[in-house]
């Protein structure tokens, strides 16, 4: 019998840690040895972690990643391994080193390079043109990168063609909700339509605003799952396949599908030395159901705030707590990222707080187990308007002092960063942002926008999910019941210059993630009048959110690295 | 004798405003019409305005575009004119229309899609594969787009052995110093190589973080420099060619060069029916001097932040004055941009302020004859100090106090901002900027960055050249005598924290715009721990860039969109 375990290290390297990752590549390789693994695959880019950005155009970057590649070849004695790096020919490339038992065997160049949403890769990389396939002996194994999987007659094609047994595709995928099951169809698809087996390697963690899910998995030739990775965390995902099938498949392959897949030649064959075949112990069984999908993006916010905090080197975070829905959840979630320890709340009082809002901000902090600090706002800010009475004599109060407030608020929590080394987290969800319903330099001060990707309407269904699966009320009932305000005025409210917040969230969606045009919103029913006027806050506030902090995509199109519009932009629907 | 009088539009449309840009490209046929023009041309893009970013990815921007196509079409009787565009096919395309005597009769896909630097075009672009010719009569014509004419054996080299007598190159390049001069030389190469006249249309004006500079050419069949358009304003460069002598360069070309040039087929040619010869008034002589690099660094300036004002719809904006050199500079431009009855310096006094620089910023508003504003910052500090006495019990003063008083500042300027509708510009240079010299909500608080590009050594140059050409001392002499402070603690100088900037400047030019290595920058001089400390203050700093407001781009790299940094980056030199 014809038999490959195949190891995949869906592991969590470090944008620029080039050293660490190696070591870390090294670990996971005798991991996946002890196992009897024939071969291991490590996600794209593992040794530089991604994305690197602008750091591949340092010289000395893509020599360190270089000198890593090296130590690791040296290390995969007795085994195949698969590792992404950024090779340096006539230009750089987005590579697949194909490592087996102490030296750099042959490289895979991405071919498709993903130049869109939050991928800038044609400004970095020189697509590849070659489709490579290595013999172990009677195994065929390849190896493609990422975007090239997604192709239907890709390299994936050329190498099944070319008499793959396994394609390995390396990947580091950034997650938005819904996408590991998207992406679970088309890999099953791939692997059916291509008669191959098809292991699919993710990265895991964050980097700045991108989250990686994990979600790694091992197909047969007939698209059946055979292995899932873990969501969110690091893991080895062993399988075994029974190459045979492959050969029996094509076998019995019609003539019609072969006569559709035609090699385009570019597949050479690279023969590796044959190793002796390694004690296998026996595997246990894996049980990593999928996750629903609140859950998928709560874990998505707990990692990618945690890996934010860690790598950059902070211990302990701060929130500002509001007595409202999105502080609780983001205090909810830090405490899950770091421990109750770690965080700290604030509430900062004004003569406009409610005594429901005071109330609830010490509920949650007190139901989280964190530290929490009181600090009113009232004697700063009649200092300020002391100071400012001159320059605004005769004037009515309005936006100019409610900011006022948010800022005072702003340079507490700054102050306290800049005493204690904490990292400030801001509250904004993604309808405020959308709409700049949310003070520049005031609520929006701060080191991380944890949820800014996330509307206003899912806060609510996130937050309910953060209190059932504690079994307990971590955000107080009242929390949900009370109408959103930023409390900046008398009884003010959210609802006195925003649309209801479902039908904000529709219109936000339309506009943001769909670029339609108010034409065709309007005819999904909404108000015009309404659609035009968030159209025109969404415009008029681009400013505001170039100033704001990075925060997590969970979406498919996020404030951040995929929103590219001008602020300059008198575009009017 | 074959003739032609080309005439180029300079001018400076506004993202997003498609009619208004549609009517203002009219308007300049009508212009060129009447100076007996046969043929016009427009800059890159000039319906939509250049960069529009994302803004082609909604259907509705590029409808808008075709429809302010047609218009214009319907108004180019009686000539030719090259207008560019979003043309849209089975993609999309950055394109030249070829307008003919009412009708578009023929279009251009710009093929070479710059995607490094400022660029993205891969992003939203289809490269085109063909170049067109045109012939009107006996006269040969052919258009480009901007990146094409920079390839030694492109679209240009095509279309001239196709027989074109004139290219016309439409053009939204951005400026940084120095750029027009290497851009001109590299045109007269060009035009001498391909033996073809030239003419190359830039826009003008700013947007966002870009400056365009103008300074459009018209080079014959040698090389030689027929015509120069003015830099850093609307202009309608017009000059008369003879065809007949491209025809005689071209017969006595040798057959070396003619071997050289091998046409490659993609040059198809389009007839458009001939015009009656329009009446020719004698053109008036242009005199368009180059300019000299300070003056061309202080008109980009100038007009990078007049047009952001203007075409975000502001009138007034506030500076505050510290009584140092930056914030002098940044009142100065504004002045010259705006008017002095438009802008408002705001002194912030602080006990730690010394009796010069206080008497300085009240001389620096008195000699631009500006609106001056008192707002000493000594009262709120104290509150802040009170309200904080808690948390802070027992600390030391540190840069929490430090930062607190430059937040206060800034939190000032939003309030007027927010009262009055006045846009902040802050003050920080590319120094401050590089190292993380700055007070992020404090002094970096504003909607833009003047002189954000410019290194603290050419903000002193700038300076001087400022006072020279207005012939009189408009910043103090005391301003560029007085070592530079941020005045945030007794006796605190910059130079206590930062390497003197000629050095500090030096060596951020090697590794900002140089990617250079500690070793690399090393051994040109510097000292080890000096380079290192810097490069860690310009990798650490990341965060805060991320959340400053935007500025113009005057140098080959600024921290802007050609600055894509990851924040959490573990990579040590």
């Amino acid at each position: 019998m014809r038999r490959m375990r195949v190891a995949l290290a869906q592991v969590n390297p470090t944008v620029g840690a080039v050293e660490a990752n190696a070591r870390m590549v090294i670990e996971w390789m005798d991991r996946a040895r002890a196992l009897g693994a024939d071969v291991v695959a490590f996600p794209e880019l593992v040794l530089t972690g991604y994305p690197p950005e602008d750091l591949v155009f340092k010289p000395a970057f893509i020599e360190a990643n270089l000198r890593a590649l090296a130590a690791v070849a040296a290390r995969s004695k007795g085994l195949t391994a698969v590792v992404g790096f950024v090779d340096k020919r006539d230009d750089i490339f987005n590579a697949a080193a194909m490592l087996h038992d102490g030296a750099h065997v042959g490289t895979y160049h991405k071919q498709y390079l993903p130049n869109y949403g939050v991928f800038d890769e044609n400004r970095y990389f020189q697509a590849g043109t070659e489709s490579p396939v290595f013999t172990l002996g009677d195994r065929v194994l390849a190896t493609n990168i990422c975007e090239d999987i997604w192709y239907p007659t890709g390299p994936t094609t050329a190498q099944a063609l070319a008499g793959a047994d396994l394609v390995i595709s390396i990947n580091a995928s950034p997650f938005h909700a819904g996408k590991a099951q998207f992406r679970e169809k088309m890999l099953a698809t791939r692997a059916a339509d291509d008669l191959v087996c098809l292991a699919f390697v993710n990265t895991v963690g964050g980097q700045d605003e991108l989250v990686f899910d994990g979600q790694s998995f091992i197909f047969d030739e007939k698209g059946e799952r055979v292995a899932r990775g873990r969501a969110f965390e690091e893991d080895l995902v062993v399988a075994d396949l029974e190459l045979d099938n492959v050969f029996r498949a094509r076998l019995h392959d019609s003539r019609r599908r072969k006569e559709k897949l035609r090699s385009d030649g570019s597949a050479r064959r690279i023969a590796l030395p044959p190793l002796p075949a390694p004690t296998r112990p026996p595997l246990p069984p894996r049980e990593t159901p999928a996750i629903g999908r609140l859950e998928e993006i709560y874990q998505a916010l707990v990692v990618g705030l945690r890996d934010y905090v860690r790598k950059n080197g902070f211990r302990h975070v701060a929130v500002g707590l509001s007595g409202g829905i999105d502080s609780a959840l983001v205090a909810c979630i830090a405490v899950e990222a770091l421990g109750a320890a770690n965080v700290t709340g604030v509430t900062m009082p004004s003569p406009y707080s409610s005594a429901g809002t005071r109330r609830d901000a010490a509920r949650v902090a007190r139901h989280l187990g964190i530290e929490f600090l009181r600090l009113p706002i009232t004697s700063v800010f009649a200092a300020y308007r002391r100071a400012l009475a001159k320059p605004f004599k005769g004037l009515k109060e309005d936006v100019a002092e409610e900011n006022l407030q948010a800022r005072i608020r702003g340079n507490y929590l700054m102050a306290l960063s800049n005493k204690f080394g904490w990292l400030i987290l801001t509250t904004g969800n993604k309808s405020e942002i959308g709409v700049g319903y949310s003070t520049l330099y005031g609520d929006m001060a701060g080191g991380f926008a944890v949820i800014k990707d996330v509307p206003k309407t899912l806060v609510y269904e996130v937050s309910e999910h953060v209190n059932a699966r504690a079994g307990r009320e971590l955000i107080p009932r009242a929390i949900f019941e009370r109408p959103p305000s930023a409390e900046l005025r008398p009884g003010q409210t959210d609802q006195d210059s925003l649309p209801p917040y479902p039908v904000l969230d529709s219109i936000l969606e339309a506009y943001v993630e769909g670029d339609q045009s108010l034409p065709e919103i309007v005819a999904q029913g909404f108000d015009e009048a309404t659609v035009r006027r968030v159209i025109a806050l969404v415009d008029r506030n681009e400013y505001k959110r170039r100033q704001g902090p990075i925060g997590i995509k969970i979406t498919p199109r996020a404030f951040g690295r995929d929103w590219r519009l001008p602020i300059v932009n008198q575009f009017r629907e």
